[in-house]
């Protein structure tokens, strides 16, 4: 099946390039209330569940076990700039549970922020897994470890190779992920994600589901219910922290707090909770691409559903219609949204 | 029209995101010998023909009157990554021409090396022109523009705006362009650059067709015939020039010589020149996924046409078909060209 076209960028008075993809948007009961493209094919989720898979750091009372504040529940969600408030604050979840860089198995990489990345550079530094995109969602697992294994020095043991499919704490996120999609794992497509932890494909039709069961706690146990409440208070009171800088979810949830719970994944994967409307909605672009082709899709279909005010529709215009310029500052064109691909997407 | 799917990125056992897209194969004639897609739709050229942009440069004296060697005019032609010596060589050029960078009017954006980028600013630096990708195109304005002036301080008076389509300079870069893809730019889309300059757009078709004239210089003036032959040369001679450490671009030609003349374009763009087949090839991503879509793609289409060594072979592949890691150098899936896509083009 050929997908809509959701964005386009126009350069001059012609379309350069555009950005196929599927999306869809259901409620707490796994009704479909709007959809396009297909939305049975599985999709791999990526980073954009790792609010589900904070899920269990909060249920199995780790995460006030250890004291965790909103800032540090909001970068077990996120995927991180690796500014230095993103380090500053997985080295405290890890401290908190006695714990240190030493057990992440996310690998390396050098912070995804630009302006981050030439600070480091320039400090003489080389990046570490603490800068890893992920490290607050691993911080997060070694934390849970860290209360399965009762104390610190028993959670180092407990947490090697913790990445694997079939280690205790990713079990924990696995359950946690098969109660709010309603798919047994067994049978969805599995690969290894960037940070070496298992990421399996759902139709886009589940993970939205997933999604409007973590805006709402419908479908999930109690403790799942109430961790995912207050994950969505920590994200809202500290948005910063769960994407970063100029990145679209700070931007999003530090505009909406608790009435937008959104999560980019890579290859061009969006989730988001609206809580208000009890919804969820997933959206994938064919071609991968997150950075200007999902987020740009995403912001139309939550301004599609959201009620917004005036103030609302001034944060998102411009985000769904992004005008582009060049080095030397001239406007080339623009990124925008195909609205007739929203709109027309009532059943 | 949908597009062929031209690559596919697999993660574990499914295809994770799919490139779309269009390509020609052309002789100097004009004929079309394989095609996949739309071939007609106008498409940006942006820097896949900084070689026919490069023509003028040499064919109306103003390399040999400067003294320019083959970096140079590599660099003239290049989109290349801001290293060190990419940025000395343009310095050179315009000292040359009696000029420096306060000519150039590209604007500036940090190195797109990621490691020279670093290095930057680990030295307290900041960016300026020189770096841009296209300071050895604007270089190359520059030296022919002085070339017409007479002299340095004229120079420096003429250049001013030369971005702009309807000065001097620029109407002979888009003579240039005219001549070799045998299409009016009054009747072509234009927009402008990133670096200011304006872009056409041209079909697939005639961008193929300019690059088998470059590559033969059948059907160009004996001048431009010549400054062709010499570009080709030249960038062969100093592949690191045109591109950068690790680059498509450099790689191929640094393997490949003057069989093959190749070069990217922003938004999905590839155009390349085979002299011995007589043909040139252009295609566009319709995503405008440049890095790993029509990088793969070009690729396939230039070992689905060259006669290849065992040594040829073993080059292509693993950039036809490449491996892709995680942070921890786990495999996690490849990506790919499409082979059906490009075999069964054949007319």
């Amino acid at each position: 099946m050929t997908q809509p076209v959701l964005v386009e960028l126009w350069r001059g008075d012609i379309v350069e390039s555009f950005h196929r993809g599927a999306f869809a948007v259901v409620d707490s009961t796994g009704h479909v209330l709007h959809e396009g493209g297909d939305i049975d094919r599985p999709v791999y989720a990526r980073s954009a569940v790792k609010g589900l898979q904070a899920l269990p750091l909060v249920a199995s009372g780790a995460a006030e076990r250890f004291g965790l504040v909103d800032a540090e529940l909001a970068l077990a969600c996120a995927s991180h700039g690796g500014q230095p408030e993103h380090v500053a604050t997985a080295v405290s979840m890890l401290a908190k549970a006695g714990l240190d860089a030493d057990v992440l198995e996310c690998g390396t990489h050098w912070p995804s922020n630009e302006a981050a990345s030439r600070a480091l550079a320039a400090a003489g530094q080389a990046p570490c897994p603490l800068h890893n995109n992920c490290s607050g969602k691993h911080s997060g697992f070694a934390c849970l470890g860290a209360l399965m294994a009762g104390d610190a020095d028993r959670a180092r043991g407990l947490l090697r190779g913790y990445v694997e499919p079939e280690h205790a704490v990713m079990r924990e996120i696995g359950a946690s992920l098969e109660s709010a999609t309603g798919v047994r794992l067994a049978s969805a497509p599995r690969a290894t994600d960037g940070c070496s932890i298992p990421t399996y494909a759902f139709a886009l039709r589940a993970l939205a589901h997933a999604f409007a069961r973590l805006g709402t706690g419908a479908g999930l146990t109690p403790e799942r219910a109430r961790a995912a409440a207050r994950l969505r208070e920590a994200v809202a009171a500290a948005p910063l922290m769960v994407a970063g800088t100029g990145r679209l979810d700070t931007t999003l949830m530090a505009h909406f707090g608790q009435r937008v719970f959104c999560k980019v994944g890579a290859e061009g994967v969006y989730c988001a909770a609206l809580p208000e409307l009890g919804l969820g909605l997933a959206l994938k672009m064919d071609d991968g691409n997150t950075a200007r082709a999902a987020e740009v899709a995403v912001v139309a279909l939550i301004e599609s559903l959201l009620p917004l005010s005036d103030d609302d529709r001034a944060l998102v215009a411009p985000l769904r219609d992004v005008t582009l310029t060049n080095w030397n500052g001239r406007v080339v064109g623009r990124l925008a949204a195909v609205g007739e691909a929203f709109a027309q997407s009532a059943r």
